[in-house]
């Protein structure tokens, strides 16, 4: 024992004594190390790179030098000329103890490495894959010692990777022999959580894929993802075939309620076309189906209990009884991937929050992971209804408020569902109250040369935004009101009935925003409001440190203009901010990382659910949030940061009009 | 503190203090004692039925009085009236403490309790069923407090069962909605290993079955159960539809190696014939389908892999390479049971213990439990192998012998797979050498008035005790030969070629054993004899105390000609039993009871696996073995027992002939 060499792992910092001659990888595995090996130390797959540190570490008592590990080996030489084996480093599973040292394990050989997500308020996601590949040779059956092809390959998984699988998928089973026979008994073995066998292939492989999955009402997208490295390698995305069943959350269950067979049908819709669009992600990035193993999926509500076959009538009524808000773990063939998964892939639904607060509203919340920090956030997820999530690492409160479809631009004269081609963008020239645009999938503004689209529509961010637009403009009043005195400034202010549009584009299609649009949106993010007001009051606070815009919608809209319209509470403009399609991100991390995987059941256990419908405040709150827009500390800094031009001509503000204080007149 | 109450359990001994008021259920719950409730507490069940021990109790320092419990209930009165509630008893769950009380838990009050096995030797089966009803009422959802139905009902029934319900089946949550709106929100939940939501039905509910599966090579046997009573409601056999691809295993393993889909027709075959046959049996016994929630099988080595999908192939070959040896258990759909049980039903396929000692020895060891035993006892079932499981409670040792189809009728001049109308039971009259038979589905012999059938065929313990008649009558030799010198005698005896032939019964069909016929029993019984002795050699034993005999041909067979024969090592002849369908027997018990099914999984894993191809001195026993009778110690007993008349008259006698000792001649 005098004899032993005293071993230290950076950045762990774990540390142990082990006799000359033991295998590094063996020692970091008896310290619980955080140590890659796809080949379980094999010198193949070159995961369990360390770099032996040179010098004398006071802290630990010893001189570390690199030839206080055993020579280089054949194997770490034929890696090195492939380059695998970097410059200065050592395969761990090569190199044995031959004296004291500090060897230091870079992020590049963790399990648990880090990918950096795109968007740089982000936190990056560590990566914790629940499915591994295991590469083994197992001992040929021997008639002397019989034992099982699975017991055999259990017994040489413990061995090489220290795994005690337990359970094994039939499907598994069934490739065992095939699978041995043909390779000679060299495999990979693929287990998920450490203990259960899924699937087996002949020889060495280092690849392992997941699907993470967003079914939203309008769009179904998937990820697919290559589980070890957290690297996305193909995007798609598809309308919701269900859409044929009804536009909104509710006319769906309303189908479901009023056909006998109408949630088999959308379960049915939803199922096949994510399996098409699974197999077309595979084969987009060139990976074999069967090498997608784990599945992970958001949705609201709705969508959740339609894809698992929960018959969704209950959440079209008080008291909104979901039948399970927890996350669901379902054979991915269950749910209808079949041809666009592993026969052996699970699938992980998101838990719900509340029953309107869905896997979507979770997947959000794990993106964001506000129950991780100090400041108040709110988030807000924009749908049929609006998704809120308010609180920080103390507490976590959630409600929905009825916004209707209005965000979604639907039920407004001129309003379409984000798509190419329709409006997104609206700027109103305060002096010469013209309008110009921009629509989706062009980058120019409707005056600038060469514009060519002829829009289709206007979508729920461009309504917002040219509402707010003809507030600053001074055509659309506090009250909502489409100001008709100005018709004889503008030939596009026109009378309508008893109330005035605002025409933004004439011609065919005419575009135009009536006095019933701007009533629609006044209704819609009042609720919005009110409902985030309610929760900030259930809080006790009166001020919010951050907003998250989640979603679609979103992420379409500009955060300027959110705030202009008073769709959510006072904040510092430079703090609300759109995280982009962050139910799509939860369910990625959901995808990478068992771990977090239980944190987000567990928080979202923790979370106090708010029902709007029940609370009497709410309708206060409502009422006071219809005007635009509502007192607010922060709207002079927006005014200004609107940078608007000089303003209208005194002459037309007219006798209804309150005109924004500190605004020069 | 001072004034609670010491209340003893009996027969446990369990024993606490509880306060006055103390519901006597929950004080039993308190203290872990097996006191059943399907109610959860609500006086509904009537199960949790205890009765108060009058008097006093040195040993426990209390007198125990009948009104140391509250007053009957309302209740308690009402299930008195209806006859449920037994004189002099209580229900626990509405009587309350009232003082120190002894509180006796009758066995029929008890979740464990025991089923009485029919067969004299055989230990009485525990009952500890895997699934469990639970009767809850659960309260409605609440727009103020909104939970999912799914953590409504698990905290129900933690309070009504201290269940920790923490896994739920898709289909269960399907039917929480329906099931609890339809019902007032009072349903019963189906529990799985205490932990597992597997089904919920509407009101109270106190039945639940299983399914006990045996998969021969020749027949299904499926025996269906009342889980909470272990009684068998119904017990169908049919032929096992795989019999269209081969006869015997290694035909069919062929058809398997022979045909593309080969082993996939087969396995929808045997699917499809036992989810026929459960169906048959749930309507025999007037059972819902969905209420049959679990499963388990029992069957040989191919049986077990072709029933679960698996490649039967490589048991057809040396090393006979099992895909796993351990218990599997799997969805009851995905194995095809969809008509015969319910859509959550699970399936448990017994463990194999080596490559051709399959999931039917295992039964075999769980219905005679040698591992708890001091006796050493082989256990012998017969098929085209014969599987040997030889030990007691120290050690256990499993080997298969090569028999050949012989004993199955397979092969033999007049062989037929035992059915009705073929002959089963033979006797020789020494003197006149005549025969006299009995065939399967009469009672009568064959030279009784009124015998009318002509048999077709003579199945496998038929031969055998033709065979061992023909040598007690002198017919047959020590070495196996047909004396030919007794044609003279008889015209039973005559000559095809160079050897001779005894008719059985002339006229069309003739019935006859040949010397081939002699031969190949001669050769099957040789390989079960050396493969029993090879473990009695491993083991280091000279005798045995106990022989059981297992399966079909091991309950057909009467156990005195077996051992005249030579088929199995020396045993006091009384010693020798059938066990019937033993392998039956085990799937029923790995049924009913969730931690034997735990323990045979133990005890197979301790089995020792002896290959009899590997071992040299196999083929030492089978040489020695080919004589009848191989010397022996019971023989003389045995040769008594057989109670013969008087010996033939000695001229016909032959020289060849040994004359048995100790017989007046």
């Amino acid at each position: 024992m005098a004899d032993d060499s005293l071993v230290v792992f950076t950045p762990s910092g774990r540390r142990g004594r082990f006799p000359v001659g033991t295998p590094l990888l063996a020692a970091a595995r008896r310290l619980g190390v955080d140590l890659d090996s796809v080949c379980g130390g094999r010198g193949i797959c070159t995961r369990c790179q360390i770099r032996v540190s040179e010098g004398e570490f006071a802290k630990h008592g010893i001189v570390s030098a690199p030839d206080h590990l055993t020579e280089p080996t054949d194997r770490e030489q034929r890696q090195r000329k492939t380059g695998r084996l970097r410059e200065g480093h050592r395969l761990s599973c090569q190199a044995c103890v031959a004296g004291d040292l500090v060897a230091d394990v870079p992020e590049t050989s963790q399990v648990h490495r880090q990918i950096v997500r795109k968007r740089a308020d982000a936190r990056n996601i560590r990566i914790d894959p629940l499915v591994r590949p295991m590469y083994v040779e197992v001992p040929p059956p021997d008639l002397a010692r019989p034992a099982a092809h699975l017991r055999r390959l259990k017994e040489s998984l413990r061995e090489a990777f220290g795994a005690r699988v337990t359970e094994a998928e039939v499907e598994a089973l069934r490739r065992l022999h095939p699978t041995l026979e043909a390779s000679g008994y060299r495999a990979t073995a693929f287990v998920r959580d450490g203990r259960r066998l899924v699937d087996i292939r002949p020889g060495y492989r280092d690849r392992v894929y997941g699907l993470a999955v967003d079914v939203g009402s309008t769009t179904l997208a998937v990820h697919l993802c290559d589980l070890l490295t957290g690297e996305v390698v193909a995007s798609l995305g598809r309308m919701n075939p269900q859409i044929r069943f009804g536009e909104d959350l509710m006319s769906r269950v309303s189908f479901a309620m009023m056909n006998e067979d109408g949630a088999a049908e959308m379960t049915g819709a939803v199922r096949e076309a994510l399996d098409e669009l699974a197999a077309e992600a595979a084969a987009a990035a060139g990976v074999d189906p069967a090498d997608v193993l784990e599945v992970a999926i958001a949705g609201n509500p709705v969508m959740h209990h339609l894809l698992l076959g929960l018959d969704p009538a209950p959440l079209g009524f008080a008291p909104f009884a979901l039948a399970t808000d927890e996350g669901t773990e379902v054979a991915a063939a269950d749910i209808g991937l079949r041809r666009g998964a592993g026969d052996a892939a699970r699938a992980y639904v998101l838990p719900c929050i509340a029953g309107h607060v869905g896997a979507d509203a979770a997947g959000v919340v794990l993106s964001e992971m506000p129950y991780r920090k100090r400041e108040v956030t709110l988030i807000v997820d924009v749908g049929t209804n609006a998704e809120l999530v308010l609180g920080n690492r103390d507490r976590l409160l959630a409600a929905s408020s009825p916004t209707g479809p209005a965000f979604e631009g639907a039920q407004l004269s001129c309003g379409q569902r984000a798509a190419p081609g329709v409006i997104e963008r609206v700027r109103i020239d305060p002096v010469t109250l013209e309008p110009r645009y921009r629509v989706i999938g062009d980058e120019r503004w409707s005056d600038e040369p060469g514009f060519e689209p002829a829009p289709s529509g206007i979508c729920g961010s461009g309504i917002v935004e040219a509402i707010a637009e003809l507030f600053l403009a001074g055509i659309v009043h506090a009250d909502g009101t489409i100001d008709g005195e100005l018709a004889a400034r503008s030939p596009r202010i026109v009378r309508t009935g008893r109330t005035y549009t605002y025409v933004i584009r004439t011609g065919e299609p005419e575009i135009a925003i009536t006095q019933n649009d701007v009533r629609q949106i006044q209704l819609a993010k009042a609720a919005l409001y009110a409902g985030a007001r309610l929760l900030m009051d259930r809080m006790g606070i009166d001020a919010l440190d951050r907003v998250t815009l989640a979603g679609a919608f979103g992420s379409q809209i500009d955060p300027k203009y959110a705030l202009i319209l008073g769709m959510v509470p006072d904040c510092e403009p430079g703090k609300v901010t759109s995280a982009g399609n962050a139910a799509g991100t939860g369910a990625r991390i959901a995808l990478l990382n068992r771990r977090l995987r239980r944190e987000l059941e567990r928080e979202v256990r923790r979370i106090e659910k708010v029902e709007t419908a029940v609370e009497a405040r709410f309708q206060e709150h409502f009422v006071d949030a219809m005007a635009i827009p509502h007192r607010s500390a922060p709207y002079e800094k927006l005014r200004a940061a609107v940078a608007l031009p000089a303003p209208p001509a005194p002459a037309a503000s007219g006798r209804r009009r309150r005109r924004p204080a500190g605004r020069p007149a």
